[in-house]
């Protein structure tokens, strides 16, 4: 039997790129991990969640574990529809769909708008699951660089009127981060992305807000593109995973009714009705506005010593930016590989992710690296720094 | 905004099918439900999950929560490798890939397998979610009927000969439910299981293996497709929805490694650590065998119920076929329109799913209803075929 013979053209060339996690790194088990766009342990509500099961299933019995059943499912897509609202996108019942996280909402919008002839435009760099996704459909995935202030909207504008002007296959959509960017800690300005919405509805393009990261500031949460949009042309992909447990699986997309309509379709996992009806009973016994007030400042205190210990451990050559919120700093490292680093790293006991897996050109990304402070210790991170800083000084000699 | 104008062509197409769910009755809450391919309230085991949830997080804290972390993960994998080992199946570690339920598993092989220009064969009635699956992907979408000892491999036979000869394109592969299937209830004959595979070989096609019912035997599970497949052709699916619980969301794909790789590669939903590690506990703490043997006698009875009270109750142009195992009774009453009976029938109090969902040409189902005997108690299934008999009574004068 030739396996090969039996998958169609475009799934031959999907399976040409590199397999998915192939960015994961192998790490010690006693290494400090700042490669893991994961919670903090204790900021994950384990003892809560296993109160909300225990609750769920003696009021609910059987119900959370059928197909289709329990009350709190819809309870959990009305938590949704407030926490929109509550930061200004007002959304009805079917401009709404919960997902499998953020990931699933990715791939299903991918799955609706892209073919093989279809056009893409990502941020460079961006989040490399999402370019995965994109590269399942469509090698034409075109890159936008980003800035301290987010996407550069005015290369954007250009690449636009040439791509027009050319008569070549406009974009479907563009993929940005625009707060608490991943890998790049930077946020899109409020003018950029009034910018970016002129733009969409100048070029007749889609915008995927993925706002992962996006009530995690440490002073203060922008307001989302969606919240901007008065054109309907933002799909928002919100997501649970960074503010209460990526092991849940919960996100959604809030969109026109149409596009939600369209996205279920085609999603066919059947739901998840006890991860749902879970997480809808755990929101009902938590203060989430006091939640996010722990998480922000938890956080912030983490970047902090991150920071200081950057500027204290790293040599001359090194530079990052200095995010607002979210979970990571992105550092460049002149003349460093970062790939080649990370080796000498893990032995020395710290990980972090090579900057070349958030680029299309993974060549772009030699010279940067993303460090996570979000999961780690406030000690370990000083630690860890420190030990990738003399790793760093001795890769350099 | 043309909302319309974003859509590729294939999506298009597949957005002019019926919408997915289309099939689900709207019942009144005091109905006899016949209609639901549940599990009975009684045999989901929420208060074991319950204790299985309480011990994971005591034991694991937030490693289950994560993306990655939890060992129970691949204690899932183990114990479904072993299961499969049990029933003939050897599967080494990277032939195996954990899914959400049945239909992600049914949906990813659709994904690799099928484009525009492909051919998939489905048994004639045959799952609904399956049929609204495959039209998601391509319109040459092939029938072959079933009988009481399951494909009519005979025409099978013809059908590919024919295909063969006149040069059309041969199918990628054939879903089949050769167990207790759905909606059939009825069960392919070992004879016809190895010619299956037969021709399998002859016109180089896939076998998409269903088996969501293969251990709810009343007597005996036949051996798999799977467990007789010596070309590696099978792409075995199960799932722990009719067995433990839906709403947890579990299946498995065992097949060739090189097909294993590829449906990982668009597997976005990143897996589901905490249902799969809460599983997991739960199985350590269940004796399989002895369940399947409970859950086997309960069915049976309920069956024998169902059956008892359709000889009563039905008149002479009604017909069935006795099942040995599974969820269903699959019911033709001549001169009936089922979809009509429908409306009656709940107003009667009591749901079926008429045949029409389960035929790509819905017409030829218009005389069929599925009977679900797993979900109600032997009263109510009694009870609920009588109010059923008097409906048709009505219905024919």
């Amino acid at each position: 039997m030739n396996t090969e013979s039996f998958f169609p053209k475009n799934i031959k060339a999907a399976l040409q790129n590199n397999p998915p996690g192939d960015w994961i790194p192998s790490v010690p088990a006693k290494a400090i991990r700042l490669h893991s766009g994961y919670p903090a342990p204790h900021l994950v509500p384990s003892k809560d969640l296993k109160e909300a099961v225990a609750q769920l299933l003696e009021e609910e019995n059987d119900l959370p574990l059928h197909y289709i059943g329990s009350p709190r499912i819809d309870k959990l897509k009305e938590w949704v529809r407030l926490r929109q609202e509550v930061r200004g996108m007002v959304a009805k019942d079917d401009e709404l769909l919960i997902t499998a996280g953020a990931c699933q909402a990715i791939d299903l919008i991918a799955r609706i708008f892209l073919d093989k002839d279809a056009v893409v435009i990502v941020e460079s760099p961006t989040y490399m699951e999402a370019l995965e996704i994109f590269q399942n459909y469509t090698e034409q995935i075109i890159t936008v660089p980003v800035d301290k202030d987010g996407l550069q909207t005015g290369q954007l504008a250009e690449l636009l009127a040439e791509r027009k002007q050319k008569g070549l296959t406009m974009p479907s959509f563009l993929y940005t981060i625009p707060t608490f960017h991943n890998p790049t800690g930077t946020t899109m300005t409020e003018e950029r992305r009034g910018q970016v919405l002129k733009l969409a509805e100048e070029y007749d393009f889609l915008v995927l807000e993925d706002d992962a990261y996006g009530e995690l500031g440490f002073k203060e949460n922008p307001k989302t593109l969606k919240s901007m949009d008065t054109k309907d042309r933002v799909l928002y992909v919100g997501s649970l995973s960074k503010v209460v447990a990526p092991g849940m699986r919960i996100g959604w997309v809030h969109a026109t009714e149409r596009f939600i309509q369209a996205l279920f379709w085609f999603k066919k996992d059947l739901e998840h009705p006890f991860a749902q009806a879970t997480m809808a009973t755990l929101l009902e016994n938590t203060d989430f506005t006091s939640r996010l007030q722990t998480l922000s400042e938890s956080y912030q205190r983490k970047c902090q010593v991150m920071l200081a210990a950057l500027e204290k451990s790293l040599p001359e050559n090194a530079s990052w930016f200095v995010p607002k919120g979210g979970y990571f700093v992105w550092v460049k490292i002149t003349g460093v590989d970062t790939e080649k680093l990370l080796s000498k790293a893990t032995e020395g006991g710290v990980s972090f992710l090579p900057g070349k897996y958030f680029f299309l050109d993974q060549a772009e990304g030699a010279e940067y690296l993303r460090l996570s402070f979000s999961y780690e210790s406030e000690e370990n991170i000083e630690e860890g720094i420190q030990v990738l800083g003399d790793v760093v000084q001795s890769f350099l000699r």
